[in-house]
Formats: C-alpha cells, structure tokens, sequence
C-alpha cells in the first residue's frame, strides 16, 4: 500500500533530508531564455527537478500558478506530474490546494488532483468541518493536509480567537484532525514557520504527526528555531518547504545550478540543528 | 464602470429575479446523447444558457467539475464563459472556487479567475483572514464572495463556535466583512439556504448587503423561510442558488427543456413569496 506519510519518511531517512521544494512557477518569473518554449512551466520544472531531486524528500505544486494560464497551465502540470512520478515516484508529491468545498463537489476535486493529476497529497481548508471533507479523508491511499495556522502575517484575525474549550480556534482544529479526522492514519497539518512558538505548541498537540511548514524561504521564518520546536522524537515529522528562495535563486540560464545550490544549503542547514 | 453589486441588482430588478442556476456540469452525470461530443460540457451549459437565461440573473460554475477533466475541462469552462460573456453580458457570473491562500498565490487566483476566465466574482473561504485576500478586495471591478455559513451539515463544527465577543465565529468572519473587508462596496457573504434562522440572524447583521445562498435545490432548502428571512428592505438582496435540481431535471434528450422548466417553477415560486 502506498500510505503516504510512510512514503514520506522513508524518503527523508533515505536520503537524510526534510526538504520540500515548491514549484511555484509563476510564468512572469521564468527565466527569459525559456519564455519562448511550448511548454515553459514544464520546462523549468524539469530542470528545476533534474538538479534537486537527489536533496528533496517532497515537491509541492502551487495549484494557482497553473491556473492562471488556463487549459496550457492544467497541461503543464500534468506534465510536470507525470515526469516526476515516472522519474522520482520515492518522492512524495503535494498540490497546494487549500480545497474545501460541499462533498459532492469535493469528488470533483479528489478526481482532479489524487487521480487526474496523480497527487499523493492535497492541502485542505477546515473552515467548513470534517463532513465534507470526508471524500478525500477516506482516500487511505491518499494524505490529507489540514491548514492549521497559517504563515501570513494576518492569519491569526480567525485562527487566534479562543473558542469555548479554552483553546484558540486554529489548537481546536488540530485537536479535531488528531482525534478524528485522522483515523485512518492519513492527515497531516499546516503550519507555517513564521510562527516557531505555536510550531511548538503543535509539536505538544500532536506528537506523532507530520507537519507540513510552509514559509521558510522567501516569507522570512527562522530554520533553527522550527527545528528546535517543531521535529518528533525520532528529529523528523516535518517536511520544510521553500519555494521562491530556491527555485528564482537565478533569473539566467544558470537557474537549475543556482537552485541546486540553494537546496543543498537549506538542506545543509536543516540537518545541521537536527 | 463594471460593478458587480450593481450588476446583480440591475439584472434582478429589470428581469423580475433573483435566480442562480449552477452549472455544476460534472462529465459523469451528462445526458447520454452529449457524451460523444469533443465539447461535453460546454455543449450542456450552452444549451442550458440558451434555455434559461431569460429567467437568471446569475450562473455559477463550480470550478471542480472542470478541474476534474484537467486541461479539456478548463477549455470548456473557457468556452462556456466566452458564451456567455458575449451572449449575456448582463447576466452575472460567479466562480464557485472557494479559493484562500497567501497573497502572492493569490496573485495567481486573481489572474486565473477574473482575467483569464472573466468571472464578475469568485467564492472566497474566510480562514487564513483579510490580509491574505487582498489581491482579490482591492478589484473593485469584481466581487468577494465571502464563506460565513455554509450550507453542509456539519458546518457548525468551527462556524458555530462561540468566540470572545460573544458572537458565534460565523457571526464575527460576517462582520468583520461588514465593516472591515466590504470597504470598496464590492464583498457579498455566502450561506447556505438550509440555515434559515442563521440567515435572517445574517440579514440583521447586514441589513444591505447581498448574499450568495446556495443549498435551495438538491441540498434541500425551503424557499417561503429564506425569503422571508433573507430579503433586503427592497425584496431582493439574494441570489438563490439551484444546481442538480435544474440541470438534472431530466438525463434525456429534452434536458434543456426540462431544465427551463424547472427553472421558471423555482423563479416563481421565490417571486410567490417576496
């Protein structure tokens, strides 16, 4: 079986990384020479891909920079995807998602990224309550990212308010995916790295489970103190994403060497506090 | 200037209406006679459109159903938009996406929704708070439909905690849209039609503004309470959601017909009542 969160941590003890690099490949930021290609995003991926994969235990995909190029930017991470399980399927792959719909809309959205585009992880918002959700929790083979405590600087105007067991909301909705929503052993959580004291506390909610942490590259958030905080016993359960900072590292030809450079430095950095 | 309050009001009043059809056109559920077709769903909705648009003063497409057929699903989405951006531009169009993420992704939303695809509006979830949706509120060209109560059974797991004002955490996301996020006149709030009590609680908050209220036809909602509860000072102020119950009205080769047929009972019956 194809359990995600085992695929994770086989590949990050494999190769001793906790590195997530996020193909957030916003057309207007590539570099010129590869602006004229049929298939830009693909390209820059593959490369992108070609010179980290050896650092990098998971890659995650912004849904919204595909988007935003219509029909040619659905074909291009398709592609993307299709390269990368056929190339590195020890690599666990995340769609950005932040979905969350009523159910019957959500088997459109478990269609489109667990099996149309082959994902082995969506990010999901919780606003809406377990129930609808449930289309893609039941997905055994499929892991279910709930945002917790988001990075941005604002997060907290909903996320913060304390609800009536004492907790703030954004502790209520980890408790809820820790002792329901994660029955079948599927869930992870968001957090971002820009909040190391509540990366802590979430370590406290939730001992055994795999954060996602978004945050750590270009929005600013500290390595050693979400290494300090945030590992389980066993100084894994974390899975660091940088995006900006490593994959625009170089606007010229040299981007696939300067990004490689970069992911071995935030790797480096990574282990150097595990 | 496009504004899109104003838009919906001028399209309800001159027709009489305050009907929505979703377009919720999901491949597996097309009648038999259009599968062959290179342009399913585009097909569907262009002969839904023609026989409907008469009576709508909006059509909201759910962004999953097309997101499920990957690039061909986004081409006839496009289709479907250019259709009736050119046919009916009066008619007010709505991406039901349900989108939230940090600001630069946003960025990525804002371009895939409103410009690539030409929405008037998007659906909005309130979680990681106001200042992520930024790149959304400062179009005032478009229109923030903002999540507060959502029509799924389980909503109140998070919605209907109670947080340190004293209102429950629906109550407090719709008035900090009221008073905080709405500043450029161009947010709606959305719920659920199977929430009568909540929302005429939600009509007292915002005596002016529109909400989006989706739930009135298959989820089941009753039309003579949300009338009653929802309408503003004028008998308008709502845009009555139905998807299956219109659409799917018949899976024969008079699915159109059927459709305006339904259409027109349900317009009725919500004029019966304002």
């Amino acid at each position: 079986m194809n359990h995600p969160t085992k695929k994770y941590d086989d590949r990050a003890k494999a190769i001793n990384s906790l590195l997530c690099i996020g193909l957030d490949s916003a057309i207007g930021k590539l570099p010129a020479h590869l602006r004229a290609s049929a298939t830009p995003q693909f390209d820059f991926n593959r490369a992108i891909i070609e010179a980290t994969n050896e650092m990098v235990a998971a890659y995650k995909f912004n849904s919204a920079f595909y988007e935003a190029r219509g029909e040619q930017g659905m074909r291009e991470l398709k592609l993307s995807m299709d390269y990368l399980r056929e190339r590195h399927p020890d690599i666990l792959t995340i769609d950005d998602a932040k979905r969350g719909d009523i159910g019957n809309t959500n088997m459109g959205y478990v269609t489109a990224i667990f099996d149309e585009l082959g994902f082995d992880a969506v990010t999901l918002n919780p606003y809406m309550g377990q129930e609808v959700l449930q289309p893609f929790l039941i997905r055994e083979d499929k892991c279910s990212m709930i945002l917790v405590k988001t990075s941005n600087p604002g997060s907290g105007e909903f996320q913060d308010l304390k609800v009536p067991s004492g907790k703030l909301l954004w502790q209520e909705v980890a408790e809820h995916v820790r002792d329901e929503w994660n029955s079948r052993d599927n869930c992870m959580l968001v957090i971002g790295s820009t909040y190391p004291a509540e990366v802590k506390q979430l370590r406290e909610i939730a001992p055994d489970m795999t954060f996602l942490v978004p945050g750590s590259g270009a929005q600013g958030g500290g390595i050693q103190a979400l290494i300090k905080n945030g590992c389980d016993a066993n100084s894994r359960g974390l899975i660091i994403n940088s995006s900006r900072g490593i994959i625009f590292a170089s606007s010229g030809e040299d981007f696939a060497e300067a990004a490689a450079r970069e992911a071995k430095a935030l790797r480096d950095e990574i282990n150097s506090y595990r």
